[in-house]
């Protein structure tokens, strides 16, 4: 074994980042808020940023107000990058986002622990955003929106004032876009926030893609009619419509082959009375899977049952895109460069889609991207009880610094 | 032919009488917004005690607020009574409750005109707040819950502050009570609200029954979830749940013999979000039908089929009972009475029952009571379009009238 095989990281340390990174913002039940550009996210950042000098890392902040920190390479110019975000959710948890920032710095830690450079420059990087805009590792794709407004914040902000509260810069946001020419792959460790490996009673999630992610808006017009006075017969009724649809979906997602996901998560009821026959639904349509042209076939079977559903109803049924974001699939070589290192390092690990999205959806539209779960207990998160242990983190982290140290050697 | 035999209603006088009410809480479009207690009501009431008055009935307001217009006999005790309401919902129509007070009040004057005295006193009563409370009927009939917070209005008002308006007494509301013993008899003429009578053609309904009202309040518990990250199988899913069971509802109201409705109206999802597997949904469920055995064996029925949706889909339902209002059926008697004037008068009629609740289902607790529908176009109402002709109107008015006449005659 060279030195670099025999190297590991010092999971001691990496508790103990997540456990100083878990006091700003802390809630009373152990988890979390940190939202996107709030004082306690700025105050994360700062903290993070003085954390990756210590480590011997130069930082700076793009126009998309990612936090960048550098450790140096023997041959600097294209970049292997890591990272993932700090901000939460609401009521979030310690571990979405923040493990995978503090393992790309506890790399860095081991590495100049040792007094190890490699040949590649290795970026860790604080993304921005990521829970909601993804204004980050979108920037940093070009895949942002031109329109500001369409990133204000529920309350109001601008873009342009939370990116220049961190540094960064909304009217050169083109400059904070990436291409493969300088970020040669770009891995990130994260919590699965499923139950999946934990049920599968595997210790790393090799992760081959992240799901495409299809939304609709659908709309159910039928006739408000009194409740009483309305025969059955007579109605036209859209509620009951909307009760075949919510059916149909579950009955396509259930029952086709495949590991897609469909959910009806929103449905209002106008005039939403007692004793009024439901005139008009509408609800929201979200589909998952690895293949777009998978779920494609499957909103074309949907269309058939929604004509099928308005002809038996007497209802109007219109449906209409509201997002699509494609899939990301990892890149062959550093998806079996995971698997491999796994099996060396003897950790058990299953091979699984991410079906929440995550920085890396947006970074693998440009470069080779790789990803590596550690298993959620209970398959929670976005919740304060969110937990994943100290011997997981130590071994997706180490799973990280091994397939860092491997890509380094063999990518140009 | 006798006089009384020849006699018939003036059909300008009424139609003259509607309009005026009309312009009393007049909306632009048509309509008439005319809320219980409020000073649009009050200037109403004033109204029609004036002309009640003017048509040589004595007037008193009991307890429960009630408009009570005596029509002396000639042989006072027990009286014959009809009536109905002039309140209205927020946006209402022309005829629903009017028509009932203003036929009432047309047979009086077309009494008083050929100098007739009727064996019965004669009441034409103008029921407090049918559109909300029923406290006129519930008061008359002793059916009222001794509880005033129960009737505080949305708005904050006091039950108590409400009566006192318009010259009732919440305190001394049993004096409001009625029975058999000083009422003989009650018949309410009102406008359908439905459109069965309209679509088959006939000129007048003569009402079998007021149907019952049987409400519950039915709460599905699933378990939210991650709408990426939730496998199929591994869902809770409430929304789905609660489509099984509108769906059920359905097809037992469809598909079971009789003529029994079955409505969610009402239905709310927890947490209403497009990325989260619905972990409660809240709904009503409205069944009515003339049989309150009928209603039973189907709510009985449905208690199963829940049964088997929460096992399928791994959810909890309960079903609880928020309101029960037993049916009331028309007296043979009156029934046979109205049936065979209109076969009289030449008007064709259809035998049906009441679908929406009246003021007549309170009173026939107590004393035999008769409806009589007219039609409303397009079955509408609750709605500034509401509409029944002067044709119509005086059809159903001269039915009211022959039917008091012969009642008058045969009842002691």
């Amino acid at each position: 074994m060279t030195v670099a095989e025999m190297l590991s990281i010092n999971r001691d340390r990496l508790s103990q980042s997540l456990r100083a990174l878990a006091e700003v913002g802390k809630l009373p039940n152990g988890g979390v808020r940190r939202l996107a550009f709030s004082p306690e996210d700025l105050q994360a950042r700062q903290l993070v940023q003085a954390w990756m000098q210590e480590a011997g890392m130069t930082v700076r902040i793009d126009a998309a107000g990612n936090v960048i920190g550098t450790y140096e390479g023997m041959h600097p110019g294209r970049a292997i990058a890591t990272g993932s975000h700090i901000d939460t959710v609401a009521v979030g948890g310690r571990y979405d986002g923040t493990l995978g920032v503090l393992a790309g710095l506890e790399v860095v830690r081991t590495l100049q622990a040792q007094n190890i450079r490699l040949n590649h420059d290795f970026e860790v990087i604080v993304f921005s955003d990521e829970e909601s805009s993804m204004i980050g590792s979108k920037g940093m794709s070009g895949t942002a929106k031109p329109d500001s407004e369409y990133y204000r914040r529920p309350d109001g902000t601008s873009i342009q004032d939370c990116l220049a509260q961190v540094g960064g810069n909304w009217e050169q946001l083109a400059t904070a876009q990436r291409s493969r020419e300088d970020m040669a792959a770009f891995l990130e460790l994260h919590v699965e926030q499923g139950g999946l490996l934990e049920a599968s009673g595997k210790q790393v999630g090799v992760v081959e893609g992240i799901v495409s992610l299809n939304r609709y808006g659908i709309t159910v017009i039928g006739r408000p009619n009194h409740a009483g006075t309305t025969p059955m017969t007579m109605r036209k009724d859209a509620l009951v419509a909307a009760s075949h649809l919510v059916l149909a979906v579950e009955d396509l997602a259930k029952n086709t082959p495949g590991q897609q996901v469909a959910t009806v998560g929103m449905l209002t009821v106008s005039p939403n009375a007692t004793n009024i026959v439901p005139g008009q639904v509408d609800l929201s349509l979200d589909i998952r899977d690895l293949s777009q042209s998978h779920v494609d076939g499957l909103v074309e079977q949907l269309r058939q049952k929604i004509e099928a559903i308005a002809t038996l109803t007497g209802t109007t049924l219109t449906m209409t895109p509201t997002l699509r974001v494609e899939p990301t699939l990892a890149a062959p070589v550093i998806f079996q460069t995971i698997s491999q290192v796994c099996v060396d390092l003897g950790l058990t690990a299953l091979e699984m889609p991410s079906r929440a999205g995550h920085d890396a959806q947006e970074i693998g539209r440009f470069t080779d991207m790789g990803m590596i779960f550690v298993p959620s207990s209970g398959g929670i998160s976005h919740a304060e009880d969110e937990y994943t242990s100290p011997e997981q983190c130590e071994q997706g982290t180490n799973v990280l610094l091994q397939t860092l140290l491997r890509l380094d050697q063999h990518l140009s």
